[in-house]
């Protein structure tokens, strides 16, 4: 077979794969999309979709069922009972007996008709709660193989590069080590209800130039291996994902999805993945149509199997006709073919496809239970990040209280991109959300019962028209509080404000909300200002400055729970405790930016335009104080363990949650390095008064980058340490030396910093 | 000497290098400042440079004496008379006889006082006559070798990447092409007269992330191979330049500085190169103190000189006192040391500095001589780009003009930020130019003498303060025709709106100046606006939609001819035959970006951000029409030539000069592939009526890229060619085969395409 290694696969997969006709082998490698209608819930789907009906595609048996529950909205019983049918009949009558994977998306929990909306990842890189995350996951994968549901097109694990870019909201954070560990903790809860996860998008898509979707991207091989890959190798070696889905973007010209280098001998070989490849929908095709790589679909097919890509999505654009012809002229590709079938036929195996099925579709589901709405308030309770505050949060007993903003009675404002009300729903107007989701404006007069609340739009999420902000004036004149809920609008390819294909050249609040926002603040009323987005905007006018607000509260799309979240945080039954997992931006025109930048990186006296951000990584105030303070810490070898300690005390009145976050900085490398980098974090909830010492084990690879002979190494020498309330405040520091020779990672090194929290017996300060 | 391959030098060379001392050695690879003070000419200036006393820092000998002429202005007469006393005594009194290099700036004319200041790079790109340019630096070269210089520190073939940077005006255009078949004839003009040429800076300094002045660059190798080497492996192949200076930056975590794949595989094993490597100023010290990539001088010097930089320039911050330290504890490191000085040797053997000295210094100099200014007015005129004209340009005698802007009646807003006026005459208020530079104001009432010619600033280049603008509304109201001149003032720092360390996150025209033309044009009073920058500007608003001019030029910063050239253009005693060496942008929060793109880089479906240009690469008007019809070409070879010719008409009532150009698109390669490409280019100027055709002979090496495995090569396919107004117009298009195998380029690998022009009898159309 030409060469091809073909994996190690138990005897009944191959004598299985032994048996099957080429037409066989073909079906396998391809999803079918049941439902795809005219609805474009995918770049160019109008285009791109085969018509080829549902009976002829599955003939020879079928690899995937492409969101069945997730294209339209469709009774999930009643949907249930139709893949429990089809599936009998493909494992039951047809020659083979393989049944399909089914695969979703499940980015904010299952993007299907009346299951329930949780927090956007973003959200869940300000909460810094991997425990949570994999709660969170493992409901939302108990829910999804209650349906039959095989895999998850989720977490994204791309770290995020730069603000333009519209698929901000469905990443995690800027921070590589913050987006491996909560997206490790992400897949080990949807695997552990039996669920498949899928590493979204290796690797590479979110560099690309200008933030612009699909664009290429531009990074040499240190970076790549520093900062864009890291995640994934966790996710791989200590998360033990089952899939992965290729990146559309081409890195310095190669289009990931044709790249062996990436696919194969670093995923594979080098880290062990034994998983499959998926191919991202329709990136097959685009090696041809877009990127010209390929001179035809045939020849595009054989280079996305060559490069590693076992099956394509959504449907067989490549993989079936054009390849059977391609297949016919060169014989000798055959090998990559049989290798994907291999692979395919192992994850059936491993998810019980082989089998008979003996289970019976679910009577009632409930989607949305009571311990997933809870989560859904923690996951969104720990995600608000509170930027400024004159005092003026929490709020006390307002009589009355203008709530103004385009995003302040709107369902829809709370949830991201990939939720089915944006993705899908927003196609089909009048289709109820089947789950409660209260708005902001619902969930403060809950909480605010004494207060009469007046509601103003003052103005719309995207439209420019001012004409509504003297009517919201005039009620933030006439009320005690003001709260301005602005941000973004999620949807999909020029509908909305952010989401995939929604990039954009300027970073201010989208249409006249800046302007909105201003004029609130000029009446003099006290005014919080919330920003309900899904991307961090350019708001330091609103923290600093002329129009500074009293306070304002940063809340990533924070799903069905959201809005109580938010009004508990307001009222203060609540406690805000999230950290910015991203930089917030100066402008659009200082991009792209990363706080994990070397000297010359960040402002400096050698260039007149500033991209100091408006507030830092990790920046976010509570409703109590904390000090951190005698941080200590050893010396180590290059190939041991960094133990470092650190007092965090409450020094408030309030109980409250402090992120303790330990950076470092390598003074001097054989490569340039950051200013900083986080080394470990932990959430500490401390009563006012009350201390705790927290202890990370940080592994001195925590610490490794790519030397001059492209080796992940770990090198001698002084490491600056400091815990502080952000990247940029160094509130306690010390020094530490990594001795011993240089050393190179392996296989077996630990990548990941470990916690321990020792409470102190309060002591009169 | 430790594996250090020495240079092949002559006996002389070898046995002066026998006799010296380390002293003796350091001496020659270092400058010494004569002049600097607390003139601030480069960055941090004031931090770095040494004290130490010029008698001590050249009693062991010197390697250059740093800008002698170009530091503050004196009397060239005065300083030849020292400068020829300081070389004899080196020559004819110190030990060893070795006289001094003496370098200087010299991209728009030598820097120093009283001499010729010429258009800025940019403006070279926008006239495409590398004849034209090769004149001009011969000039230049001329003047400087009168003065007894020796190196000259130019010219500057970074390929425009980002006009947020500040540096851009110093560029030649965002083709690699055209910077280096122009920046190759630069080289050959400097050479011509004796005096050496450095290419600056090698490499990737323009590519930094957000156009930010020292920040890292990240790309990969293909990108560098294929963009960003191209125009200095011309210039050192095809122009013999003995001189290459470091870029500033680090590539993907490798300070170029300490990078020897790129200074010594690359540029003298692979390229052949043999001449010296001049470290960019500071820039040893920086991999200490900015890079920190090394712990001290000493090692930074280490790093350096194993690189491959032979000579640290404007001082021996690193290279003696540190070095000698350094050689203390690490004697293996010796051979570096001697590699550098046999190359500097050579280099002086090479510029008779080891020889006596029979001539005398000049007894007077004109450095501003006619010759000087028919260049100077030349390179201006070719220039100018038309970028838009409603039929009002060439003006038809109006009897009232108001000339409004602050760049309207200002002589430093004709020159870039190294002409010695902004670069250093700025830091002596009052002291005068020393040669003519009639302002445009000047100019035009020269050239319209019947005119009543009103002057109104309206408002700084940089105040915000927009106070100006209704007297220069009310002047506009009165007049028959508007001029609005706007634009930069060149500076260096924070001083002046473009020029080095003056980088952008906004690429609106700098203070009130939009907010002025979109006032004058709303008088209705027909207005031309002249923009005199040096970045191109996002100035799509005053050529489409509610506030368009009737007619716009862009000048980049023309030099002490460009007032007049500008007036003749306005009035159509010449015509203007510039095209645009940079695509306009559309906006700040687009960048980067590069007509260079494949699909995915341009405007697609699948992005909401637009990012086409305000006006493409490779466009610009004339004051006739041109039709380029009949575009033949041959298929050829994959190691052979493309010889494409095609017909071009001068179809309006004036003469006119068009720039030809003819683009490729290779439709499938192993890479992905720019949707346009330039190949060949040539000026042809034709009278009413007048046909040509234009034959190009390409080398196939012109659709050269680098492969999967490394290498550049040409692979064979269909290659799409078209010749239009720019990149984006195929007015005649073809399509041509390469054939045969995979041709991989070599040494000897031809480069340059060639035209010829036939004149076609005029026929009856």
């Amino acid at each position: 077979m030409s060469g091809v290694n073909l994996p190690a696969v138990s005897e009944r997969v191959q004598s299985l794969h032994a048996q099957m006709t080429l037409d066989e082998k073909l079906a396998q490698l391809v999803g079918y999309w049941v439902d795809q209608g005219d609805e474009v819930v995918a770049p160019m789907a109008g285009e791109m979709v085969t018509s080829t009906g549902y009976e002829e595609a599955t003939a020879h048996g079928i690899g995937h069922l492409t969101r069945v529950y997730g294209t339209r909205p469709v009774d999930p019983v009643e949907r249930a009972q139709w893949l429990w049918d089809e599936q009998r009949r493909l494992r039951e009558r047809s020659r083979l007996g393989i049944g399909a994977i089914v695969h979703e998306e499940c980015l904010t929990g299952l993007a299907a008709w009346k299951a329930a909306t949780l927090p956007t990842p973003l959200a869940w890189g300000a909460a810094f709660d991997p425990e949570l995350t994999e709660q969170v996951a493992a409901a939302i994968g108990r829910s999804m193989h209650e349906l039959g549901i095989h895999q998850g097109l989720a977490p994204v694990l791309d770290v995020v590069t730069d603000p333009r870019w519209g698929r901000v909201d469905e990443c995690i954070a800027e921070d590589p080590y913050v987006v491996g560990t909560i997206g490790t903790a992400y897949v080990r809860g949807l695997q552990s209800a039996g669920v498949h996860a899928t590493l979204k998008h290796f690797a590479g898509y979110s560099a690309s130039q200008a933030g612009r979707n699909h664009a290429p991207v531009h990074m040499g091989r240190r970076r790549l291996q520093d900062v864009v890959l890291p995640p994934f190798e966790m996710a791989v070696r200590d998360g033990g994902v089952r899939s992965v889905m290729n990146s559309y973007a081409e890195i310095d010209g190669v289009p990931v999805a044709s790249d062996p280098e990436l696919l194969t001998a670093l995923l594979r070989e080098e880290w062990g993945f034994d998983g499959t490849v998926v191919a991202d929908y329709f990136a097959v095709a685009f090696l041809h149509a877009l990127h010209g790589v390929a001179g035809d679909l045939g020849e595009a097919a054989a280079l996305a199997l060559r490069a590693g890509i076992d099956i394509e999505l959504p449907t067989g654009d490549a993989f079936v006709a054009p390849l059977r012809e391609r297949l016919a002229a060169h014989p000798e590709e055959m090998g990559d073919v049989d290798r994907a079938v291999l692979r395919v036929l192992s994850q059936k195996e491993e998810l019980g496809l082989l089998d008979d099925d003996l289970s019976s579709p679910p009577a009632r589901v409930d989607l949305d239970t009571a311990e997933m709405r809870e989560l859904a308030r923690r996951a969104a309770e720990e995600s608000l990040v509170l930027l400024s505050n004159d005092g003026m949060l929490p709020l006390e007993a307002p009589r009355t209280l203008a709530l103004i903003g385009p995003n302040a009675d709107a369902a829809e404002a709370l949830m991201g991109c990939y939720s089915f009300a944006n993705h899908v729903l927003a196609h089909h107007p009048g289709t109820p959300l089947g789950f409660e989701i209260p708005t902001i404006a619902e969930a403060l007069r809950t909480e605010l019962p004494q207060a009469s609340i007046v509601v103003e739009r003052g103005c719309d999420v995207e439209d420019p028209d001012p004409s509504g902000i003297p009517a919201a004036v005039e009620a933030a004149a006439r009320a005690d509080v003001a709260v301005v809920v602005v941000g973004d609008r999620a949807g999909l390819f020029g509908r909305g404000t952010v989401g995939e294909g929604n990039d954009v050249d300027d970073l201010e609040l989208p249409g006249a909300q800046r302007a909105l926002v201003e004029a609130v603040v000029a009446t003099g009323t006290p005014t919080v200002v919330v920003v309900v987005s899904g991307r961090p905007y350019a708001i330091g006018f609103m923290l600093d400055g002329p129009s500074a607000a009293g306070a304002v509260i940063q809340a990533f799309f924070p799903g069905e729970e959201g809005g109580p979240a938010i009004a508990r945080v307001l009222s203060g039954s609540a406690a805000p405790s999230g950290r910015l997992p991203v930089s917030l931006p100066r402008s659009a025109g200082a991009q792209p930016y990363t706080y994990l930048h070397p000297v010359l990186g960040g402002p400096t006296e050698i260039t007149s335009a500033d991209n100091t951000p408006a507030r830092p990584f990790g920046f976010g105030l509570a409703y109590t104080t904390f000090a951190r303070e005698d941080l200590e810490a050893s010396d180590a070898a290059t190939d041991g363990t960094v133990v470092a300690s650190v007092r965090v005390t409450n020094t408030g009145e309030r109980s409250g949650t402090d992120v303790v976050q330990l950076y470092a900085r390598d003074v001097s490398a054989s490569v340039t390095r950051p200013v900083a980098q986080l080394l470990a974090y932990q959430r500490v909830t401390l009563a006012p008064g009350e201390s705790a010492t927290v202890t990370f084990d940080v592994p001195a690879t925590r610490l490794a980058f790519t030397g001059r002979d492209g080796r992940r190494i770990v090198e001698p020498g002084t490491v600056e340490l400091w815990v502080g309330a952000s990247c940029a405040d160094r509130e306690t520091e010390t020094r530490i030396e990594l001795t011993g020779p240089i050393h190179a990672l392996t296989a077996d090194s630990a990548r990941v910093a470990t916690a321990t929290i020792a409470p102190l017996v309060r002591e009169p300060r």
